[in-house]
């Protein structure tokens, strides 16, 4: 299945970015069955050949670990592990003692909230929206206020202002909200924490694969985000930002450069936070995706990504009976969507009916968001329908076609 | 290069199993140069075929993330990833239960160490061979003392005796020296510790690759293990034992079940140590490289390593300007030495000449076990040579004769 230039509401530039990266993508090659319509790339994205040749590239020709010795296949193996490192920091527009290798996004935020000296008197802000991973951590290590959200789900500023009065430590936010696919104003939140002293920390877990990978310009004090969301490989998150400051809260082989009977000495940054052999493939892997990304354009990315947003929230709008958590717009927002379905739907056994008898395959659940799914008393689960590069408009399409037949066959009314 | 059957001390079994390895190695093909000899194995092993399939197997065929939805392909994910537990607790002869995915040995003892209810004033023995990734972690949370080494640089364990009167609250030790290739009498060192009231947590990592994989018999209330030192996946380590009694120090997706505005309530054991979205396809390639080695047979591969121990030592014993650390006997001991070499030799530049002019690779350094490589005085760092179930005789002979020429070559006296 190919997309044809000339659809409705698309252009011959958005048409080339979904083609392109679908002729790399094996899982969607046709198998005689109906088309696979993957929908849950908020989740984990689907992996092009060029990212597989990489991490299979260091199994079959390398296979040795970095900085463990000065023979050929480690300084090989160390070499393009800190190559990548640069390539990630060039893409974010920091330095290389900015970027640490961690196993996911949330690994990354935990070694922030563990890494800076707080207190448990101390106050962290996060808006509702926050994913668990960036509530949790500080809620273990200090005090969290929420900040509310607008009635389009984004950061309320006005009453973030009135919070940062109580001179916070950090302010922790979602840079794209895994439920709504809103970005947050994370330039402007960022600067009025830091005129109130706090340290700013943006999950740019939704946010980075969607186009928006200058970290460095938001002011974040620290970012986090994942290769497996973007086209790469799993087991591997970055995290950015001022690692000097952060103490190591893992401790072990390669982040000490001197140990003796009473003590150690801590290697400098990023090192004193990649602790043990890391995941050389997994680096492989993302020096292989950021090529490939920049090779599509980052802005072709973003630009491929708001029109399927306008696309998908066009059918949701069609649909009255589909309520998008965050409400109906779609600018300034990722192509993903977290529907309350009709009353009487059960949620999972509707995901389950799109996957089974429709191959649309999206996602039903709290989103690891659950204080934020859970504020409009619902108590179900939303279904998440999110999209990315290799997504076309047929397969929404497909998808929404699917979700009205699943509706209609289970007895859901409609109207 | 095949290891052709009837070589002197040789069996035909020991050459079956080096030469159904190799033919699955890439990197071992004959490419017209000299051939490669990797004896860098305690670091990183190489990594088979039917490991890289299984892993682009994940990545060309289903690419989404496990317990996060609904959908066919998550679902196959998430089985897959559990059958892969399951097979984990049948090697190490434990429950599933007992069994979470970390990303590698260094994390898996910090989640022990930082999991226990430990004071600084509690006491932690461990012998001093011990890898930093399980002295440090210890170090940062109680007071550790070491227990001293025999001779032969396994633990003393008179003095362990004594140091038990002392009530530790936890006994860390090696199963096997990642310097010395000594495996430890972990059994009764365990038995001992249980006896005094402490917890036993027994670093893995260097003998489960080498046929030791049956965990739960050792009696340790924790073990630990890395996929990628036993032709397995970067990224992927195992953590075995009495998971429900460890708090977790990393909080997010994937750990809770449960989050509001007050709290949260954490998933049950191994989850709530299983921070984010995991490594995926690392469960899929560990998956392979069980299936792999017991395809071999762990006896098998247990006893190609003792052929390999014995031929190795015998190579050293020639040499009487060679000293390995723990002394010369080849038994109860893995295919790893560490070898002082003659004074005047400059060890990295010795490992370099050896890589750059003969394609002999293997490891100089202090090997993550400062205390112990330090504690001769020579300052110096070693030479590691560590072989594995694909090393053979010949690779032994053709690393010795060179590590002979290059020292004669550097002007080093070797009489």
């Amino acid at each position: 299945m190919t997309t044809e230039a000339g659809l409705p509401g698309t252009t011959p530039a958005f048409d080339a970015v979904a083609t392109a990266v679908r002729a790399d993508l094996p899982i969607l090659r046709p198998d005689g069955g109906p088309p696979l319509v993957y929908l849950d790339s908020a989740a984990t994205s689907l992996t092009p050949e060029p990212v597989i040749d990489a991490i299979t590239g260091y199994y079959r020709d390398v296979g040795a670990s970095v900085h463990r010795g000065k023979h050929m296949l480690s300084d090989i193996a160390s070499t393009r592990f800190e190559q990548v490192r640069a390539q990630v920091a060039t893409e974010v527009g920091g330095g290389t003692r900015q970027v640490a290798f961690v196993p996911n996004t949330t690994a990354a935020l935990n070694t922030v909230a563990a890494g800076l000296p707080l207190d448990r008197g101390d106050l962290v802000l996060a808006p509702l929206d926050v994913h668990h991973s960036n509530l949790l951590p500080w809620r273990a290590r200090a005090t969290v206020r929420m900040i509310p959200l607008t009635p389009e789900a984004t950061p309320d500023l006005g009453a973030y202002a009135e919070l940062l009065r109580l001179r916070p430590k950090v302010v922790a936010v979602s840079a794209c909200s895994n439920v709504t696919g809103r970005f947050a104003p994370a330039e402007e939140m960022a600067r009025m924490a830091h005129e109130a002293g706090a340290l700013f920390v943006l999950d740019a877990a939704q946010s980075a694969p969607h186009g928006r990978i200058r970290l460095a310009a938001t002011g974040a004090d620290y970012a986090a985000f994942s290769a497996h969301k973007m086209l790469g490989p799993t087991g591997i998150g970055i995290l950015y930002g001022r690692l000097a400051e952060l103490a190591p809260s893992v401790l072990g082989g390669g982040t000490v450069d001197w140990v003796d009977l009473a003590g150690h000495r801590l290697r400098d940054e990023p090192h004193h936070l990649e602790p043990g052999t890391p995941h050389v493939a997994g680096v492989y892997g993302l020096g292989a995706t950021l090529d490939y990304l920049r090779g599509l354009g980052w802005d072709a990315v973003a630009a491929h990504d708001a029109t399927l947003t306008r696309l998908l929230y066009e059918e949701i709008a069609r649909r009255p009976y589909l309520r998008p958590l965050g409400g109906p717009g779609h600018r300034d927002r990722a192509a993903i969507a977290s529907l309350r379905l009709p009353p009487g739907a059960d949620v999972d056994e509707v995901a389950r009916m799109l996957s089974d008898s429709y191959r649309v395959m999206c996602r039903s659940g709290k989103l690891c968001a659950q204080p934020m799914v859970d504020g409009d008393g619902d108590g179900r689960p939303v279904l998440r329908i999110s999209a990315y590069v290799y997504t076309t408009p047929e397969e929404l399409g497909i998808a929404f076609a699917a979700l009205d037949e699943v509706l209609t066959v289970t007895g859901v009314p409609l109207g």
